[in-house]
């Protein structure tokens, strides 16, 4: 006879609200959905990484300061190691960064916007207000600080370049938000290897600024999960109470400070994946029905006149996998991210296809 | 100038309690305070990790579900995947576990035990209750009934066999808990390699049984970080809602999955350690003024006349390393791991001077 236990007596009620992630698996499919790197990892980086895999590395607990690698970031990024902290990719960061400052409190999100910023305040347990941008997708600073001098409000995540429209905030536009609130402002730079202002500067007059980081697009290592967050050491030292111990793995560890003696390789890509991005978005400007939105990211937001799931899947079936969006924010939004040239070309003919069969229904 | 930002104003306020983990990392030293394999990892498994390192692991996201993992994982101690969660080490998973129903409701601790279980309820909101184990560290089973049927006990963690005890519950003993409350009941079982009693058996009448397990120990992957969770898909789809969407990176899944092929290899390895743990045991027990406590595990408790820092700090002066305890629940106990032949001697030497030399002044 199995025990009757009664689940729901204990679980937290508020999780009603979440769905478990469902990452859907699809082989053999032009994958340009995740914003990734798309060229071949640099085959004498790799061999070189193969090389590191040492008998402490696999069997003792890893370095859980981190203390090689944050010293190589703040070389490579001009701070000082006490203002990093890394995390297993930036989620873990920003679910961190809310179970020090979010719990109990207001957290203010620019919508439309990354996901997890949401969904990580519904994990612990702070309350996500959202903000939304103007039409063109800048952000709608007035209505950003009257929310921010709300009562409770403790966070405020801008992402620039914005995931997903692709635009970026101006270093005035970031700042006049941080001269103007007392919440812990958190700018989510993913992107900024592809362009958009490096906030740096700001960081030694606002100490409520914080910037997350990653190796996870134009440094290829998504696969490892390597994101690190710049910011006042105060304020990671509050965030570190609440840091698993060893949360990065030692390979990890190892693979991003590999990656950051090879950057130069990284630095043509990433040339090559923004000339990529800009002669794409010529093709999708010049295709009837279709708006593409200015980008200086690796990735396009654009538009059609179908139904975003239509439209994403229609490609599917063709084989290219991109992210469709939709709902009340982005109706008939999709977004794109650039790969190799081969693969933009069987994307626009992909596309051009599937619009050609849906106009002729 | 610097804004003048509060930052008292916007940290959780009971995060008070919470001090930030200070690892400290020594060099040259024989290092038996981690419990991890002391043996050189399997040159040949090494190389084939190496081999396995391609373009698609790096630069791709990692599988969130671990399809395969937990396919061999489940093939491995005999479950479906559907009862399988892995995580960026147990430690993630103890955090998401409390996260889903632990906030806001009171958690059940059987001290002394592992130190994480009370800090990630209070980084997950949670109450955490000490239950003391009985003098020789048995599980006191009346009083975790009692204290489970207080109103809001939402999760009890049996760690077994016990960190830092060396002992295990037997399978009667967590089954009369199991019997008697609707808690979850999260049995620890990082160390069933090295001995104590399976709760598999018990899975498929008790839905609120959560057992842990990971690769950290007897398979020698703690630098890699691999836990994983077995339980009701129930339970495990509510805990899902909380987990990051790419938690364990993709050359950690691989490296666990090249380890269950190859565990034969580790069988030796945790046959050796065994016999290495008894014979120490024995050299403990024969040392005037060391007590040590019974193990089923990689690791020794033992308890000299001295205080706990005394010892600990005249054994790094010799250059060994083991974890020091101490406090009003274990005054005058430390935890020496298990190391190979050679390291466990030079252990006794040092531990033999440092008495030596404390019994003299």
């Amino acid at each position: 006879m199995v025990f009757p236990f009664d689940l729901s007596s204990i679980v937290r009620k508020d999780l009603d609200k979440l769905v478990a992630y469902d990452a859907h698996l699809y082989s053999d499919v032009v994958k340009l959905d995740a914003n990734e790197n798309p060229y071949p990892f640099p085959a004498e980086v790799a061999q070189r990484l193969g090389e590191l895999i040492a008998d402490e590395m696999l069997s003792r607990y890893p370095d859980g300061e981190a203390v090689a690698l944050r010293r190589d970031i703040a070389a490579y990024v001009g701070v000082s190691p006490e203002q990093l902290m890394v995390g297993n990719g930036s989620d873990e960061l920003i679910l961190n960064i809310l179970l020090t400052f979010g719990t109990g409190g207001r957290v203010l999100i620019t919508n439309p916007t990354f996901s997890m910023y949401r969904i990580h305040c519904l994990v612990a347990g702070a309350k996500p207000i959202p903000v939304p941008r103007r039409e063109d997708f800048s952000l709608d600073v007035p209505a950003l600080l009257c929310y921010a001098r709300k009562p409770d409000s403790r966070v405020l995540f801008i992402c620039s370049p914005n995931n997903p429209t692709g635009n970026a905030s101006t270093l005035e536009e970031i700042e006049s938000v941080l001269q103007a609130v007392n919440c812990l402002v958190v700018v989510d730079q993913a992107y900024l290897e592809f362009g958009g202002q490096d906030c740096l500067p700001l960081l030694q007059r606002y100490p409520h600024l914080v910037i997350l980081r990653t190796f996870s697009k134009a440094y290829a290592l998504a696969g490892l999960r390597v994101g690190y967050m710049i910011g006042n050491p105060d304020v990671l030292r509050q965030i570190k109470k609440v840091k698993q111990p060893f949360n990065l793995n030692s390979f990890s560890q190892a693979a991003a400070r590999l990656v950051l003696q090879h950057r130069e390789v990284f630095a043509q890509q990433i040339q090559d994946i923004i000339e990529s991005r800009n002669k794409l978005w010529q093709e999708l400007q010049g295709m009837a029905g279709v708006t593409p939105y200015p980008s200086v990211t690796n990735y396009i937001l654009f538009r059609t006149n179908y139904e975003s799931k239509t439209v994403y899947q229609g490609l599917l079936d063709k084989g290219i996998l991109i992210r469709k969006l939709g709902g009340p924010e982005l109706p008939g939004f999709l977004r794109v991210s650039v790969g190799t040239p081969e693969q933009n070309q069987r994307f626009i003919q992909a596309l051009s296809a599937v619009l050609a069969e849906l106009g002729g229904e």
